[in-house]
This record gives structure tokens, C-alpha cells and sequence, in this order.
């Protein structure tokens, strides 16, 4: 590693270090070191296969919008208030701090530039900070106003928050209630004689526990409770509760509200609790598209609030790319970087040590997760189509591809999410001791990306969700209820009806390149289970167990079933997305290998499905996974241009491991002494450690 | 939930909360509440179909063992100075601190008590501390002064590190080089003219990096360099260097020395740098009992350094049950109790929500990580007593079941810790939105075990140097190199010389709870896997492919073949152990269960395997599926009791979730209002969010 100049310059300068107790480390000339790009690095982007640029584009979804990015990039990186990089040293009211400061700077910023919330300069910019501000519940409470208010209250409450005059926090979660809404606890009460609702916290289980901005900084909360009037309870409803101060922010009379503490990431978010005691509140302020409460207490229902259901679609969708795949992608791109800069061991004993990323071993853990978060990003941006599509099928009143959308959307979330907590942590690991350090990026990217597993819908119960709909579907679709309903199955779960062949066709090696053969084994292997879960519970029902009964002692197979569903819609859209790119043959044959690579990585992770009924035989398993391996040495070369591709800054990633000039340990050296450990002194040494080696040296 | 009495007391309580702009949340008198033990936890412990202080009694190791170790914990707990209760709520900086003075208190205690480091106190107060404390590093190098010290050297340093006179690290590991020690860049010369060696950093990768205690306590560190001498290199030796100043703790000449900064956890440790710059140490403070330089420079060496080998083994082998194990156990018991705490969503309509452990899903995420737990329990206890079995052979100049016992550690290292780290974080995310809390604790079991997998040799590495050793044992035992050979095999590997049938011979579902049945399954999968890496390895040497580039290409099939043999090694010892609880029926009966499930549960996790060349049908994976799902519900009653059987205080749970009252929700209200969110008031609203809001509400 002989281009750290630092090297040459070191002999002899042996320096006298100051002496003070609580110093913990003395600087020596040595800690000036040359920065270029390390060359271990270089080597690797020479001889590019396929233009970085255009790859780059592609992912942005034009040249276009790389060039508004990068330009909205340069604007926040240059702001000293946007920095990310002490994060890492800050404590958890440091970094809400931080975050709130960084929020009051941008929304202002936005404001001066004419920038829109919903426009793309909001998404470049949340990229940008990594996530990292508050008020990110506010724009939920905002589409819920407009999914759920009546024109005049989006009237009267749309500019207050447009312009942030308040600032609202959506409280739906409980102590001891998440995805079931319908155990809510919360009440809201109609009062007839004042013309109020009462809002009350009946019980500790009860009490809002999670909400975003809400433990420090919300004036208002949208509260998620169950509407009392007339006598019975009418379900859940939403109302608009003030809980602080305008004036002073303190907690308004019957306001019970704080931060629920230390969390595994999050830091910069207040994710608070609140309990209401016989809070009133106006009775305009249930939010009453759908349903409202007249003066006398009568409860009148308007329509269904399909678009209830489908806010929750949006945010579901809307989180994939900014929340899960990003972080997958940054994990990749430091991992990879790394791998190329590490050396370990030898593969041959007379050559020097390797790169770490020429073990096979090591192309099997970090590879997968490359060509997922290429499968992610494509398949993010199939659903958005698909979304936008629909969105103007409901609006024109036809939500006739309203359940399709629902279940994609809650099994997408589960399996993005998931695989991408996994993969997120394989970088992570294959980075060894340096990739526990907070300073190389990765256990932040992990433990930030692990909560979406249970935020917006816990994932089992999102595969089961997308269970019912499989069984249903096939149900629906057996020849005995009709042939004709056949024909009316949904694009996604077309393949339920379609004709397969009994084996797999694939006789060499190379079979396995074709997308036929490995969407047709996925297609088997879906169909198949379901067919078996709706018969396990035909079977059991049939058998006298009771049908709910019956359908907890599916449940595993259901999940397997939605999973295998899953996967197999992934494989098939990452397969569609690819022809899209047929016109760019040098890149559609580098994305080409990862796609394979994709297919085959899930096949042989699950070969029990594919080898149960002999639909594939163990010598078929061997050619896949000789084709596998060739994948893997052939993507190789090509590994570290793929994840610059993705583009992200250093200041994004925040990594001393991933850096573009892979100047990994000169970062790792110089961050570390910034630390607190090496900065607040060692008030340990005087309390308790001199007093101890003291009084044990004088035994001498 | 009808136990709070606060439930009762609180209609009309509504009071007026204080006005403080820097408030966050305001109490009212609806926070006190009953304690007693949570109904739905008290009847999981309801008739009992064991003795759970029998069992813990065995877990122990005997009545004697669970008596002293209690004594020791209600000694530890009566203690404020060991309370771990505001862990969640400290800096890095204040996490270190409180664990030197906790290290000095139990250092004195010990002294006081007449405790020896090497006895079971240390053990059980590093478990109620829950390895909370300093000085870790420190019996490293006793060790490693014991193994590699000459008589004269241990005559010499022990006793200053035995009285703690002086504080010893263990400084292997570098910045560029951690598994491959040979590797490593710093180096110790030779000076015969001043009789000193001369201990330098050669390059920024060189810096020593990860050893604990080295950031900010050690006085002394064993670093381990390349020794030059006559000469040449004569690879790594390990030399005793003086760090800081034993008058005022600050780094001597030469050193530069500190922190290396945040981490995933273990923030109590400061897990250091060091750098030397031509630092000089005496002669004799190279451990000489296996080599040494004459004055002149001579190098000479003195037999084998085995014992160096041997220590490794040791630290494997210790850290399995004290840093693994444990938190496996204590994730299950904290999932476990707050799964029959929590209810959510109904299973029949018509009736009240349910436990979410009576959810197949989740018996599918829990019962197979209490099966681990306990089935690495008794694999640990062991692998404790072959081990002890060799060191007496050792002494006794009888190496010949060395290579086995560092084997056996090596995978038994990498399994264990791979599947703990799995098992917690099933746990952990079986808890929902709570398990993402501190509070619930187990974010930090599972950030601290996820280490185990890095640290001691990474797992990969390790798997490798397993698979290594099955190949050429694989081999040896072929016919062709002699039969006689063939006898030779030690026990855990002798199954590869077995004769087995070619097809399960599994009829019915309950053939799947015949130990002799899956034993045999893990055995013919594990030969098969190794036979077809040896003949992979042949074929391609074969073929003109370097041996080394050979392996290199062989290497993910050989990890797949390490894993197998692990596994299976782990089952039949599972087996093996239960058979000594036959005498205890009720027991016997209980761990048999989980038994079955733990070998089921692998079973089916890796389908592939056992379906691969037609050994299991699918129709045999169903009937295992079917016992496996049996086995879940009858689990399910015990599962509670076989938590409570691991016997960990609430103090050293620390968890808010998994109290055994099963107060969740009351503890973790509590908790969360005494954390510095909320007790160190809000700055940000006067600097950031007034201003803000004011500025907004003003163009109103």
C-alpha cells in the first residue's frame, strides 16, 4: 500500500507527546497522508463494460433529472447546516436537534426557491439529508386531510399546515395496539349539550405511543379513535386535536405527552406518546368526508373512504425507494468499495494478499444484494406506473384494480423491506470488524432499515394479507365456479390459471440464463403452494375444525405461499424492466447478469420449494448452480462501477469505509479521533482508575 | 385489561398540567397502578407439567450451582454501583465510565470474598452484570502470559496483573488485518547493540486497532509483531510494551494511542488504537517460552508453540456460553413473556383478541429459538467436557484430539454465534414496533451478539478451516489410501465412514420424532456435501486448475458442506444430552420436544439438501412438516416455564418488555419518561421551533 505518502515522510519522527492525564492520544507528523483516489480503487473503474453515466441516467429516469438532482445535491452540501457527518458523535437530543434545525432550514429554503412538497426538489433533498430532519409526519397528516377532510376543512386547515402556522403529528398506534385498527382504544365521545367530542385514553394500553414529531414537537395531532354517538360506537374516526401551546408550547389541560425514548435508530425523530383525559374538542373537528356527526348527535355515513385505503397504499409505495431500497443500495456501494480496498489473506502463496472481493465467498454475500437493489429499483418503478395508473382509473371511478393494488403493495412492502433488512446486513458483516464501526455508515443503514419490517403494516401480516387474496383468487378461478371467471384474474396472478409443464426444461447449464425457464420454475413453485394452502384449509374445514381456526393453522404454509407469490412477481417484472433497456446493449447485458443472477440466487436459497414435487431434479439444482457461480466471477469486474452508478455522495453516505476515493483507513484514523471518547477527556481515569492502580501499586 | 387499577381510579381526574415552555410531558395521577403479576402471564405458569427449579437446577449444572449463583446475584444486586437500569439512557463516554468503576468495585469485592478470577463467582458476577464492566481484555493476557511466558517472565508480570498493579491489553488485531495473522504488519527489530527491540507501525494499516481496554485504560499492552532478527523475519511473536505513564496515565514517548470511536454497542469498552513509532522495550519482554533472541540476535526456538493454538481454542470455547448463548436465552424469555402479554387481532371473530403467541406464525418465529438456546446449552456443556478431557491429554503430552477440539471450536464458534444472532433478532422483530425500543432491550442483545460473529474469527474463516479439515479427513478414510485408516476418525466425523441407506426410511409423521431417523438424515446430507467438495476440488486440479485457485473456486460448496456437518454435529449432541435427563421423566419429556423441533426445524429450513438427490421425497417433507407443526402447539403451553427455567433477574434482562410480572406496558411508560428526552428539556423549540412558527403565523 505503498501510495500513502505519509509513509515516506514518517522515519525518525519520533515526537515528545504532550503529557497530560486526561489525553488520550498525541498527534504525530505522520497523521498528514496523501488523499488521492486509492489505486487498489482506480483499477477498478478502468476498462469500463458500460457507460457509468448513462447507467446513472437511467436509475434518475432521464439525464434530465440526474442533472436536477446533482444540482439540488450541491445547494444542500453546501450549506454547512445540512451536514451529516458529526451524526455519528451526537446524542439522541443532539441529533433532534440537529434535525429540527435542518427541517425550519429547508422548508425555508424550499420556500425562497418556489419549490413544491410534493415535487421531485423534496425527494432529491430527503436524499440528500439521508432522512435526516423532522416534520416527516406533517405530509401524512396532510394527505390524510385531503383524503378524509370536507372541502371546508381542507379550506380551513390546508394553509395553516402548508405553511407550517401548526404542525401535526398522525396518532394512530397504541401501547397495545398497531396493526389491528379496529383494537383501538382511544375514545372519542359525542357530547349533544356542548356540541364537542370528548377524546379519551381509557386505559394505559391505550395510550399513543410512536408517532412521529410527536414527543417534542407537534401543536396538533390527528388523533385515530373510536367514535362514540348516538349510543354505539361507530369505529374508527379521525379528529384534529390541539395538544400544545401556540404561545408557549406547553401541554394543553388533560395533555398527557412526551418522547417514548431510546430507539435502535431514529435518533433525529421524536416518536412520541400521548393521553388524552376528557379532552373536548369542537365537533368540525372530526375530519367528515365520509361520515359526520350532526349536532343532535345522529351519525351519517357518506360513501365508503376507499381512499382511506388507498392513503395507506400511497405510503406504502412512497416508502420502498426513499426508505428500504436506499438503504440497501448505500450498503452495497460501501461493502463493495471496501472489498476492493481490504486485502486478506492469499489465494495463491507465492502472490501477495488479495482483494477481499476476489474470494468467491465474498462475491456470494455481496453480490445477491447488488443485483436485489437493481431488482428493488426496477420493481419500485414498475409499481409506481402501475400506481399512477390506477390512481387515474379511481379518480375516473373505476377502482376495479383497487384490491390488486392493495396486495402489491402490502406483499412488495414485506418482501422489499425484508430482503432488504438481509441484505443491508450481509454488507454489513462482510465488512468484518470495520463494519461494526458507526463510522463506516453500515449498523446506521441497518438499524434505520430493520424498523420497516413493522412500520406500515407488520410484514407477516402483510404476506397473510396477500395470502386471503391468493386463496381467493384461485378459488375464484377453479373451472367448478365457472370457466368464465378464468379470464378475469388480475395481470399479477394471471399465472395461477396458466398451463405448465410438469418438469423443468432446462437441460445444460445455460438454460438457466433464460428467463423463460427460471419464471416458469418461480410460477410453478407459487401455484403450487397456494393451490396447497387453499386445499390444507379446504381440507381442515371439511374435517369440522372451524374455518378461523383452520386458517391460524395454515398460516405458515399462507406465508410461504404469499412469499413464493412474491418472489416470483419480482423475478417477472425485474425480467420485464430489462427489455426496456434493449436499446442500450451494453448496459442491458451488464443488468442482464444481475437479473440472472437475481433468479438464481432465490432459487437455490429456496431449493426445497423447487426440488418438493420433482418439478426440478437435484441435477438440474447442480447446472443453476454452476451458472451461478460463473455469474458471480463474471460480475466481478464490473461490481464497483455498478454501485457508483447509484450515485450517491460521500456526504450521503457518511461512511470513512465507503468513500469515492477509497481511502477507507486514512478516514476511518482521522474520524475516530473526532470521537467524544477521544475529545471529552477521561474523567474515569481520575475517579477511578488512578485511585485503583494507586492503592494496588503501593502493595509493592 | 381490566387488572390497571389505575383504570379505576382515574374518571375525572383531569387536572391541570404546568405550564413550562420546555415541559415535555405533564403527570397526572393516573400513573400509579397495581403491580401484582399480570394475569395473562400467571396462567402461562399455571399447571405446570415440570419442575422449573428443577430444570434450572440442571441448566446450572446442580442444585449447589443455581444456590451460589443466586447468592452472588442478590450480593451484585443490593449493590447501586452495579445497577445497569440507566444503560439505555448514557453516552458511549458515561458507559465507559460507569464500567471501570464497576470493574474496580467487583475487582475489590472479589479481593475482599476471597473470589479467584478463574472461579465460578467471576463467572456468575459477569453474567448478573450482564458483562457490563472493564478490564475484560486483562485475563487475555494472563493467558496468554501463562502460554507463551517463561517461568522467569510469569514469576515476574503475573503478580502485577493478578494485584492489577498494572492494566495488560491484548493488541493483535490491526487496521488492515485481522483473520489472517500472518499478515500483520507491525514490527518488533532487533538491536543487539542496546539489547532492545524496537517495536514500530510501518503504515497507517499497521495501527492496532479493536483490542479492548487499549482506548483509555491499559497501562501495559501484549503486542503482537513480526519479529526481525539475524537479519529476517521470523513471523509474529508477542511483546510486552508499556503504553502510558503508571504516574499520570498519559501516552509514553513513541505512542499514540486512543479510541477508536462509536460502535454497534459494546460502548462500555474502549476498544482502542495504538500506534509505535520506533518505541524500544527491553529484551526480555518478548515472551521467550517457545523462542527467543540471544543477546547477539540469535534466534532460537523452543519446540512448538501448541499452547498458543490451545489459547485460542480456549477464548472460542469460553465465549459461547458467557457472550452467545445467553443472549439467545434472553431474547427468548423477553419475546416469550411479552408474547402472552400482548394481544392482537382475534383468531375467531366472535371472541376476545388473543395472545400473539397463540398465532402459529409467531410459535413458528419463537419455539425455534428457545429450541437453540436450549440445544446450545447442551451442546456448550459438551463441548466443555471433551475439552477438558483433551487439556488433561494435553498435559499429559497427548496432542492427538487437537486437531478435533480446535475443529470442533472453530465450527461450533461459527454456528453457534451465526444462529444466536439469527435467533435474537427473530425475537427482536417478533416483538413488533416494542422490540425496536432500548427500552424492551433487546436492540442491544442483539447489536452486542451480532459481534460474535467477527470477533475470535470470523465465521467464514472459520467454516473454511472446518471444511478444510472434513475434506482431508474425507479423504484419509478413503479404501484406496488403506483401510486401516478408515478406523481412525475421530468421533465427531466418524459418520463420513458409516454406511447409511440411500432413501429415509420415514413412513408415517411420527417417524419424525425417532432421533435415529433426522440423526441419519444430517449425516448422509453432511457426507454427501463434503464427498462432493473433495471431488470437486479433484475434478478441477484435475482439469489444470491451480490447487489454491481450486479451493478458491470451491469455496462457497465447502461453507455449505462446514455448515452441514455443524449441524448435524449439533443435533445427534442434542441427542446425546437428552439421553442423561431420562431419569428426570417430566423433563426428559419437555426438552425432547424441543429437541425434535430443533432438529425439524433445520431440517426444513434447508429442504434442499435432503431432497437434493432423492434421499428424502417430498412426501416425506410433509410428514415432517406435520410433526414440526405438532410440535409448535404442544410447545406452546410449556413455553413460559421453559423461559423462567433460564432464571435471569429482571436486573439483568433490563428489559421493559419482558419483566417477570409481565408489566410491559406499565414498565415501559415508566422507563421511557425517565429518559434524557425528556428529562432535559427541549432547546430546540426556543432556538429552532418558536422562531419558526412565529415567523409562519405572523402572515396569518
Amino acid at each position: 500500500m505503498v501510495h500513502w505518502a505519509f509513509l515516506l515522510q514518517k522515519a525518525g519522527t519520533q515526537t515528545e507527546p504532550l503529557k497530560m492525564a486526561n489525553q488520550i492520544y498525541s498527534t504525530t507528523p505522520r497523521s498528514t497522508w496523501n488523499k488521492g483516489v486509492n489505486p487498489d480503487l482506480d483499477i477498478e473503474r478502468q476498462n469500463k463494460s458500460f457507460d457509468v453515466e448513462k447507467l446513472t441516467n437511467i436509475l434518475d429516469g432521464g439525464a434530465e433529472f440526474t442533472q436536477k438532482r446533482r444540482q439540488i445535491e450541491s445547494i444542500i452540501y453546501s450549506d454547512p447546516v445540512f451536514t451529516l457527518k458529526s451524526n455519528y458523535f451526537m446524542s439522541q437530543n443532539q441529533r433532534y436537534e440537529a434535525a429540527v434545525q435542518k427541517a425550519v432550514h429547508y422548508k425555508k429554503l424550499m420556500k425562497q426557491r418556489g419549490w413544491k412538497e410534493d415535487g421531485v426538489e423534496q425527494n432529491y433533498i430527503y436524499r440528500a439529508l439521508a432522512g435526516d430532519t423532522a416534520f416527516n409526519i406533517h405530509s401524512v397528516f396532510q394527505r390524510a386531510l385531503r383524503s378524509l377532510g370536507s372541502e371546508e376543512q381542507i379550506r380551513k386547515w390546508g394553509p395553516l399546515t402548508d405553511n407550517f402556522q401548526i404542525i401535526v403529528t398522525y396518532a394512530q398506534t397504541e401501547m397495545g395496539h398497531g396493526t389491528y385498527l379496529q383494537g383501538l382504544e382511544t375514545t372519542a365521545t359525542y357530547d349533544a349539550s356542548t356540541q364537542e367530542f370528548v377524546l379519551n385514553t381509557p386505559t394505559l394500553s391505550a395510550t399513543k405511543w410512536w408517532p412521529g414529531d410527536l414527543g417534542r414537537t407537534a401543536t396538533h395531532a390527528l388523533i385515530l379513535a373510536q367514535l362514540y354517538c348516538s349510543g354505539r360506537c361507530h369505529g374508527m374516526h379521525a379528529f384534529l386535536v390541539p395538544i400544545r401551546s401556540l404561545q408557549d408550547h406547553s401541554p394543553l389541560p388533560g395533555i398527557t405527552v412526551g418522547d417514548i425514548g431510546p430507539k435502535m435508530n431514529f435518533e433525529q425523530t421524536d416518536n412520541g406518546f400521548l393521553q388524552l383525559d376528557h379532552v373536548r374538542i369542537p365537533r368540525e373537528n372530526m375530519l367528515n368526508r365520509f361520515s359526520q356527526v350532526l349536532p343532535d348527535g345522529t351519525y351519517v355515513k357518506q360513501g365508503t373512504p376507499q381512499s382511506n385505503y388507498f392513503s395507506m397504499i400511497v405510503v406504502r409505495v412512497q416508502m420502498l425507494p426513499s426508505e428500504v431500497i436506499s438503504a440497501l443500495m448505500k450498503a452495497c456501494v460501501i461493502a463493495t468499495r471496501y472489498s476492493v480496498v481490504r486485502r486478506q489473506s492469499k489465494i495463491k502463496p507465492s502472490e501477495p494478499e488479495v482483494k477481499i472481493l476476489d474470494y468467491q465467498t465474498q462475491q456470494e454475500k455481496l453480490f445477491p444484494q447488488l443485483a436485489r437493489a437493481y431488482a428493488f429499483h426496477f420493481i419500485d418503478k414498475s409499481i409506481n406506473e402501475f400506481f399512477k395508473k390506477s390512481y387515474q382509473e379511481i379518480l375516473n371511478g373505476n377502482a376495479v384494480s383497487l384490491p390488486e393494488l392493495h396486495v402489491l403493495s402490502a406483499g412488495m412492502k414485506a418482501m422489499l423491506s425484508d430482503h432488504s433488512i438481509l441484505g443491508a446486513e450481509v454488507c454489513r458483516r462482510a465488512c468484518g470488524g470495520h463494519g461494526y464501526s458507526l463510522l463506516s455508515g453500515l449498523p446506521s443503514l441497518v438499524t434505520k432499515v430493520t424498523a420497516s419490517c413493522t412500520y406500515e403494516g407488520e410484514n407477516t401480516v402483510m404476506y397473510l394479507q396477500t395470502a386471503r387474496y391468493l386463496v381467493k383468487s384461485y378459488l375464484q378461478a377453479q373451472p367448478s365456479q365457472g370457466s368464465l371467471l378464468q379470464t378475469t384474474l388480475p395481470q399479477s396472478i394471471r399465472y395461477l390459471t396458466s398451463t405448465w409443464t410438469d418438469r423443468c426444461l432446462a437441460q445444460k447449464a445455460a438454460d438457466f440464463l433464460s428467463p423463460a425457464i427460471y419464471i416458469e420454475a418461480y410460477a410453478h413453485v407459487a401455484a403450487r403452494l397456494i393451490r396447497n394452502s387453499a386445499h390444507k384449509l379446504h381440507d381442515l374445514t371439511s374435517s369440522g375444525t372451524d374455518q378461523h381456526v383452520a386458517w391460524n393453522q395454515t398460516t405458515i404454509l399462507l406465508v410461504q405461499a404469499a412469499k413464493a407469490h412474491c418472489y416470483h412477481f419480482t423475478v417477472k417484472t425485474f425480467v420485464d424492466s430489462l427489455r426496456k433497456l434493449e436499446n442500450e446493449p451494453e448496459i442491458y447485458h451488464v443488468i442482464k447478469r444481475l437479473c440472472d443472477l437475481y433468479a438464481l440466487h432465490g432459487l437455490l436459497s429456496n431449493l426445497g420449494d423447487f426440488l418438493h414435487d420433482g418439478y426440478m431434479s437435484g441435477a438440474q439444482a447442480d447446472l443453476a448452480t454452476a451458472t451461478y457461480l460463473d455469474l458471480l466471477s463474471l460480475i466481478r469486474k464490473d461490481a464497483v462501477l455498478l454501485t457508483d452508478a447509484f450515485d450517491f455522495s460521500d456526504e450521503s453516505l457518511n461512511s470513512a469505509l465507503g468513500c469515492y476515493d477509497g481511502n477507507a483507513y486514512e478516514r476511518l484514523f482521522e474520524w475516530a479521533q473526532l470521537s467524544p471518547t477521544n475529545t471529552e477527556g477521561n474523567p474515569a481515569y481520575e475517579k477511578y482508575l488512578r485511585p485503583f492502580l494507586k492503592s494496588n501499586q503501593s502493595k509493592l
